[in-house]
Formats: C-alpha cells, sequence, structure tokens
C-alpha cells in the first residue's frame, strides 16, 4: 500500500457499486438495499459520509459520518456527532482509521462545531484516546426493533 | 402541583419571553441570545425540541430534544438522538422529568426510529434505566471550544 493508493472524499451515488453496503455491514446489519433505495435514502441523509476509497481496487474501504447539530446550548452553537466509523476488515492496520478520525475532527473544527462527541463501546476507548478524545458519560439506548 | 397545570408541546418562537432559555443554562452555558437571534436559532434547529409550560406561572420548566437521524445501516433505518434533557431546579421530584422522558421515547418510537439513544453522566443511569434505557456504551469528545 502506498498514500496515492487512497483518496478521502464525500460518499457518492456511485459507490453502491463501489462496495459501500459491504463495509458498513461490517459494522451492524444492514440489509438489502436496492440502487434506486441507495439513492432515495442517500437524498434523506443531513449527515456529510466521509470515505476511502481504494482507488487501485475501485474499492470504499473506510467510512465515517458526522452530523451538525445547531444547539441554543453554548451561543447558539453546533455539536458534531461522530457516527459509523467503520475500516475494512482487510484494510486494518495501516492507520486508515487514524487519517480517518483526524481528518473527520478536522471537518467538524472546521465546520464552527465546539465540540465533536461519539459513542463507542469500551475496548474502543484506547483508539480514541490516542486520536484526541476523552470519556465524557455514558450512552445509553432502548431499541424498538 | 395539580395535573392540568402542565401541557407538553413543541418549543415556539414566544417561549423566549417564557423562560426557556433561563431553563436551559441550568444544564450548561448559554449566554446571552437576542429575541431575534433566538429565532434565527431556532429557524435553524432541525431538531424537534419539546417542553412542559407551567400554565399557572407562564414558565416553560421542562425540556427535551429528538434529533432524528436517517442512516444506511438496518436497511435504512433512522436513529432518534435524545439531547438536552432538563427540568427546572424548583419542580423536580413530581414526576415531571419520568412524564417527559416517556413521552419523548413514545414520540421517536412513532416516528419510526429502530433505537433512541442519549448520553448521560454516570449518576442519571439509575434514573434512565427506570424509564427503560440500558447501558450501551461509553461517550467520547473532544472539546474546541
Amino acid at each position: 500500500m502506498n498514500s496515492n493508493q487512497f483518496i478521502f472524499r464525500k460518499l457518492e451515488e456511485s459507490d453502491y457499486h463501489k462496495n459501500y453496503l459491504q463495509l458498513l455491514s461490517q459494522l451492524t446489519q444492514v440489509g438489502h438495499i436496492s440502487p434506486e433505495e441507495f439513492s432515495n435514502i442517500l437524498a434523506k441523509i443531513q449527515s456529510q459520509i466521509w470515505v476511502f476509497e481504494d482507488t487501485t481496487a475501485n474499492k470504499i474501504v473506510a467510512s465515517a459520518s458526522i452530523l451538525l447539530e445547531q444547539k441554543f446550548i453554548h451561543g447558539g452553537g453546533i455539536v458534531a456527532h461522530l457516527e459509523d466509523v467503520i475500516v475494512d476488515q482487510s484494510y486494518r492496520g495501516n492507520q486508515l482509521g487514524h487519517k480517518l478520525i483526524v481528518s473527520i475532527v478536522e471537518i467538524a473544527k472546521n465546520s464552527g462545531a465546539y465540540k465533536i462527541i461519539a459513542d463507542c463501546k469500551p475496548e474502543l476507548l484506547s483508539f480514541y484516546s490516542k486520536n484526541g478524545f476523552e470519556k465524557r458519560g455514558e450512552q445509553i439506548a432502548i431499541y424498538f426493533s
């Protein structure tokens, strides 16, 4: 692998054919989504979805989203939510995750957010702390389905 | 206090004059926001902000927001983010927080979300677990300012 092999850019509609959903399915269940459904969902998504493409393989190999949330607090501040961080299993161990997080944090900062927040499993705390994150609280949830 | 005293509804522009920002300042810093700025920020907010008004006092006494996030995962599912939950200090201990969470969870469910997630301080885990939430992970953050 060399550094020219990867480009960092926003998700595009044509990434349906570049293994994007197969990448996401390494994170959690995705289910079957047709090209038309993909396009309809993408149109509704308010988050920015950023990806690394391996241009030698024509394949999306890492992805993360940020959702910018306008608040009243902090003088009408913006919070960036980091979501759905995934690096393809066969591309791990070569700093792609690190580059992804560094890039996304920079984007959040430049968007004027006063903070970027995320939730992670306990075993990922050390990865995120190497990238500047600190533990702040507990993530809680109710699952409806 | 009687049950007719409180109405549950979405935040309105006129709530600027019903102590809404003073309520939020019990959560974290708000800073000075003029009526005009309030209106401009409200127009940009994509979250639903729900409030309890004490109609005998003309005052917003509890509030919570939900931000609905469209995803690709879970078959193009929606995640509801519960944010900025606050009950006025002088109104605590009368189940208003409980009613707020129950109402918001119902709204999230009816919006078609497959889950509702939130972050909280460790000392609030027992309050949220009484309202159906379970701890799922760790909340992490980077503060830019």
